[in-house]
Parts: structure tokens; sequence; C-alpha cells
């Protein structure tokens, strides 16, 4: 998969006051109160009583909240176009034709997920245009909002369809063959979506876009338990997915003798135990270092025959590690593949990594951008000044990168808690970050090539 | 629950060289074929196409195979009597109305079990009145050959309702209320059972009993890897089952640091790690003190979400300790404890004992007898002599020394399976344990009080 690493561009070196004060127009305009609105408004599709919401991607709510969409942004004068994959893009022109300044996220949930995953980040490109409206702003080049196809992949795997198949093409031939549990195919679901929109324009996949920014919920503990209502997201942390599967004989736990078992679970405790002895031993533990951590999840297990009085037959594990630091994750893998070696024969025990994704670092120019637009909203509110982290889970940023420069915007999630209906963000952090938004495309906009 | 140790009785010291010459020639008289004939008689009641047997207690399967036996044991002579928990009892008379000697099984297998389980104890034991017919012993004391209702306990929970039971008959009333996974009452399968059986006399429960011996396969692989034929079985290991839940945070794999995350699998894994290295250091482990060996089994796991990318929020895990040694338990249950509060705070960790039975030991004077059966017709075969060993699962013997001097023969299990269509032992090996049965159930039987 490709993931090219973004270098900054000198261009952008020195900052041109007139765009500065552009964005910081745009930035003044951004209303909270419209925002509050809009976030209630789109929540409404999928709403539940315990205050989640249940909008899996191209379901009856979801094309409902997509039609939705799709009129606020109407009303707001935007020219409304969707693309093969269902991305719905939302256009607000610019004095030239260039390539334009995207910014968005995605309007699908998980089976129940909260008001602000995704939604957010759309609902706040579309207060970002309200506001550069009623400040009467012109930008240069034309700003986009979207509204990605499928980034939770609960309902059809995998997550990031939209974005993935954006950036290239080729793979939604394979997506439209994902089925649903109900043995619904993706590219039927998607097809019905496209024809319930006959009024929007059909637009290319692939567009050349000038950058992409992204502001979304953290879904993590750092932002909160700091203090801190901005964070500049440095990358996108790498991730590989390995299943370690034991094998033993399954025996009686009373009339087999310790010496003479072949126990799946005494092997797979031994190896997980050293699994668990490793991050502590990675530079990035301490977080004194300033290097990236390794995080080590043992997720799912899956014991045979499961039973009290049965040796286990079989143990399979799952090990979810994950590091910006792409070196740290090979250590890692090592040092699984040396745990296995350390406590059975190599015929007892098969690692497969079935999944894997390198890092992704977001360029420093689009990082510059966002922590100035991040400290001047932070320091007028009188809080703290934006801090820098990366991001542990996957965004539609993660492969808009390989497209052109981005780069995204954490507001804190309270308890760190996502896909769940508990989800929650104070309504002044979900402000600060739509001002944060405003004025890093305002200035995106407002540069010329 | 009542565990008596019973103590050797002096009485028994001196061998009767007469009781053993009829001891010597019951043991002569058993005959191979037809205790073979009558092992794949019985199997074909519930006889699968795999070689294994599915007659779970009280099916109309099992029914017919009740029917079986009992035509069976009217063949050789016997009286039939059958008790209020639906044990059947086969009695071949004595001389005088004293206490019988009892000797048998049962005849219920799991789901899928083998041709042995159980049905060996049984069958052998009518061939030990066959033998004694063939030979026209008189005995002093009656015989009688038992079936018991339920060992297995997979259709109706707990397994030896009828041991434990006939034993205890209070205990009835509570098992009366057990049902299946189809909601059928046990109460009404025994109803049913019992009107099947117009014809059969119905006999009190815990009637005394002089003796019992069982045979059964060792469904272990100790006898096996010593290449030896009969095993004389010292005891019953005492069982604690415990379960270990320990209590995080489920939260997101990727946007949790390390520091901040309280990964109940993380603590699951070190308690375990613990209670692995334990058993190594107990006495019985290098199997040269003589001391019991403690046994540890991890065998049931849950773990909630249990999703690759989260952190697991709960794991539940069981630990199966066995030792005859009942210190040894007391210790491994205090390691269990220690462990917890090593690795988490008290409130993330809760251990519940959910089950014990304490050691059962088999008087010393019943051992000798069995002892001297099994060395005798070990030696005639040209086999290895007998060795002791403990019993790992639970018998309904276990029961029965509640009650009266008890013990038990064992012979091996090939690769130790059991619980299992590919549940087997050799047809020499059936032989000899019930050449040993008949000089033991022969000797006990003329024994005068
Ligand atoms: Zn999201
Ligand atoms: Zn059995």
């Amino acid at each position: 998969m490709l993931n090219r690493l973004h270098q900054p561009k000198d261009t952008e070196g020195i900052v041109d006051s007139a765009v500065q004060a552009v964005a910081e127009r745009a930035q003044d305009h951004v209303d909270a109160s419209r925002l509050a609105a809009s976030l209630a408004a789109l929540a409404q599709f999928g709403g539940r009583d315990d205050g989640g919401v249940s909008r899996e991607t191209l379901t009856a709510i979801d094309l409902s909240a997509r039609r939705h969409l799709v009129d606020q942004a109407r009303a707001l004068g935007c020219q409304v176009s969707i693309d093969d994959c269902g991305n719905l893009f939302f256009r607000r022109a610019g004095t030239e034709e260039l390539p334009p300044v995207l910014t968005g996220s995605h309007a699908d949930t998980q089976p129940v997920g909260g008001k602000y995953d995704g939604a957010y980040g759309v609902l706040a490109g579309l207060e970002v245009i309200a506001a550069l409206n009623a400040a009467g702003i012109e930008t240069v080049r034309p700003i986009e909002v979207v509204s990605w196809t499928n980034e939770e992949g609960s309902r059809f795997g995998p997550g990031a369809m939209g974005s993935s198949a954006f950036v290239d093409p080729a793979r939604l031939a394979g997506y439209r063959d994902a089925a649903d549990q109900a043995g619904v195919r993706f590219g039927d679901a998607l097809d019905a979506a496209l024809a319930a929109s006959p009024d929007v324009e059909r637009v290319p996949m692939a567009r050349p876009m000038s950058a992409c920014v992204e502001l979304h919920i953290e879904q993590g503990p750092v932002l909160e338990a700091a203090a801190v209502p901005l964070g500049v997201v440095t990358g996108i942390q790498a991730v590989r997915w390995f299943r370690v599967e034991c094998a033993g004989t399954m025996a009686h736990a009373g009339t087999t003798p310790m010496a003479v078992r072949r126990d799946a679970m005494a092997v797979a405790v031994a190896i997980a135990q050293d699994l668990y002895a490793l991050a502590p031993r990675e530079p990035g533990s301490t977080g004194s270092t300033g290097a990236p951590e390794l995080r080590l999840t043992l997720g799912q297990w899956a014991v045979v025959p499961n039973s009290v009085n049965t040796i286990p037959g079989k143990v399979t594990f799952t090990v979810d590690m994950r590091c910006l630091d792409d070196a740290a994750l090979d250590r890692a893998g090592a040092a699984l593949r040396l745990a296995c070696t350390r406590h059975a024969p190599a015929s007892d025990v098969a690692i497969t990594r079935f999944f894997h994704r390198g890092p992704t670092y977001f360029p420093e120019a689009m990082l510059a951008s966002i922590q100035r637009a991040c400290a001047r909203a932070s320091q007028l509110a009188g809080r703290a000044p934006p801090m820098r982290l990366t991001s542990g889970a996957f965004h539609d940023a993660m492969y808009l990168a390989d497209h052109c420069p981005t780069a995204m915007i954490f507001v804190p999630s309270k308890d760190g808690i996502s896909h769940n209906a508990a989800e929650e963000t104070d309504a002044t952090d979900l402000f600060l970050g739509a001002q944060a938004l405003a004025y890093t495309v305002a200035e995106l906009a407002c540069r010329r090539p």
C-alpha cells in the first residue's frame, strides 16, 4: 500500500500577513450556536434514547442523513457532487479554478456510536463555509467539504472505503463485493445510494486536491488528561496485527500428569507475558524521551474446547501492535517470534500477520498552519496552548495523505470514550476545533500556487 | 460434603489360604471371549459409525440398554432390583444374608463417548458372576453388580447422581429438578425409567454394603506410558475449581497510551503465569519424591469484548486444581490469592471457588486385596506387575467410599484418551482387569464378618 512521506514545501515558509488576516476573520466568524444546532440536527438521524447514534453506512437512515447534508450544503450556496464510491462533496467556489482545499470526515457510525465521531468533521466543514459566507470572504482556491462513505467498516469491511477508493479508484471493484451480515453487497447498496441522488452531479475520483484537513474527536484520553482543547496531529501510528495459534493436546485436567501435558494455554500465557514485558522497555514508554510509544493489545482470544476440566488443545490470540515508529514494530515483531521460539517447539506455534499499515507522517508545513490556527483559538479562549500528539486510530486523512498534503486537528474525548453512546466532547472544545479548522482552511485556500 | 478417611481394618491382616484358592479359581474362570462379546453387545446401544457410543443417561437408547442388562443378568441367574434413583442391582445370592459385596460402574456415556468408560465396569461385574457360575463357587456374602444412573452428568448435572444419591438419599430431591437442554426434568425422565421396569423389584437406597470395587479404564496416560496393564488406585484427587474475574477498562488499542490502560488481559496473563510457575515447585512434580502431584489447568476463558483492537475490559478464567494432598491445594489456593494481589488492586480481581471436593483415600486393606489380585493376573500373563496410581477423574467409587470400604482397579487407556469415540483399551488388558476383579470380589465375598 502506497504511503509516501510528504516533505514540507519551502514556499510556505513566510507567512503572508494579508492571508493571516483573512484566516483570523474566518476563525472569528465561526458561530458556536450554529455549529451546535447543526450537530444536533444530524444526530437526529439514527439518534438513540441513550444519546448515541446508530447510522451505519448506506442504511436507510444514512441515506436520509445524506439527503439532509445535501440540503444543508445547498442552503449555504454549495455546489454538491458525488463520486463513484458515494463520497459527497460540497463545494464553495474560489476565485480561480485551482485544485480545492478539502476538509471533512465521515457521517456513518458504528452500530452504536456517538454524535461526533466523523459527523463533527463534516459539520465543522460546513460551519467553515457558513463562517466564510458570514464574513464575506472570497478565497483563491475552491473549498470542498467531503463526507466520505463507510469510514467505520462495521457493516461492510474494510473501513475507510470511500477515502481509500478516492485516492486509488482501482480499490472500488474489490470493495463492491463486500457483503454485510444480511448478504447485501456493498456494490448494490452503493448503486442504490447513487440512484437516490439523480440531482447530484457525478465527479471523478482521485481529482487533484491542494490540501486536506480533517477535524476529529481524539477517541483517546490524551488531550483530556492534559486539559488541552486542541491537538495538532503529527501522524498516524503504524499498525500490525498478528494471530498467534498455539497447538496443544486436549486431555483430562485430572488424569493427565503435568509432565506429559501439551497445554496450549500454558504456551500462550508464556508468550503473552513476554509481550507485555516488552512495551515498558521501548524508548517511548516513559513519555520523557519524546520517542513514539509502542502500544500492544492482546484483544481477541479463542480457546478449544474451553472447558473447566480439559487441558486446552488450541489457543489463538491476536496481537495489535502500534507505533508511529516502524522500527519499534520491527523490534516487537522479532520479540514475538523469539517468545514463540522460547516457549514451544516451532511446530506448536504459528504466527500470521493478517493486517499491517505503515506509519503516516503529516507534513510539517501543514502542522505549522494548524499550530497557528490552534494557538490563536486557544489563546483567545484563555485555554492551554495546543499540543502535538499522534493518532492511534485510523482516519480518512490517513489515505488522503497519499494524495495531497494532509493533516488533522483533534479535540478531546471525555474519558477517551468512542464507538459508544457515552462518547462526549465539551461544546466549547467543539467550537474551538471548528475555529481552528476555519483558520486553517481559509489560510490554505487563500494561498496562491 | 462427607468424606471420611477409611482406615485399614486389622481383621484382614492374615490371608486365609482357602479364601485365596477360591479367589484364584474365580479369576481363572474369567472368559476373554465371553467378556469381549458382552462388551460388543452393549456397545450396540448407541453405537456410532466412528466406533464411539452415544448413550446419555435415561434416553430411549439408555432405557433399551438397561433392559438388555436386566435380561443378561437374569440369564446369569441374578435377581434384579432398582432403587429410587434408577440404579440397577444384579444380585448373586450368598450362603448367608450378609451385606453384599458391590461391584459395577455406569452404563451411560457422554454425548459422544467410547465403548468402555463405565460399561466395562458393569459388564466385567457380570463376567465375574458368569465366572463364579462356571466355577461352581458359592460365596458367603451376596455379590451385587450395580449400574449407576447418570454418572456422566452431561445431560443432567451434576454427575454421579446415582451413586451419590445411593449414599445420601436426601440428595435425590434436588437432583429431580435438574433439567436437560430440552427442558426435560431429571425427575420426570427417572419416573419414566422406573415405570418402564414394572417387573423389577424396588429396593431401598443406602442399603449396607460390605465393600465396593469399581473397575474402570484409566482415562489417562500413566499405565500406558509405564506399559503396566493393571493399576491399583490409591485414591481420588481432591479438586478445587476457581473462577478468576479480572476487571479492566475497554478502550481503543490505538488511542490509549500504555500508562493509562487498565488492561484486564495483562492482569489475567500475569496471574496465570504465576500459577503455571507454581506446579513445578510442588513436591510431587518430579515424580521422584513419591509426593502426590499438583495438577493445574486453566481451561475456560472469556474475554470482553474479545475484539482485536479493543483493550479487554473483562477477562474471566477458571483454575482447576487437583492433588491427592489437600495441603498442596491449600498452598495453591494461597498462591492464587497472592498472585492476584501482586498484579492488580483488590477491587480489580475477584476469586470465586465454585466447586470443591476433598481427597478420597481408599483403605489399605482393600488395596492389599486388589494388589494380590492384580499381581497374580499380571504374572500369569507374563506382564509387568501392577502399579499404584491416583485417579484424577471422579468416579462412582468416590461416593461409595463414604458408605463402605471401597477401591478401584484401572486398566490402560490408549493415548490416555477418553470421552471420545477414539477411546480404546487392548482386549488383553480388559481381560486382565476382569480377572483381577473376579479375584477381588470372590475374596471379599468369601470372608466372614
Ligand atoms: Zn471517525
Ligand atoms: Zn466413567
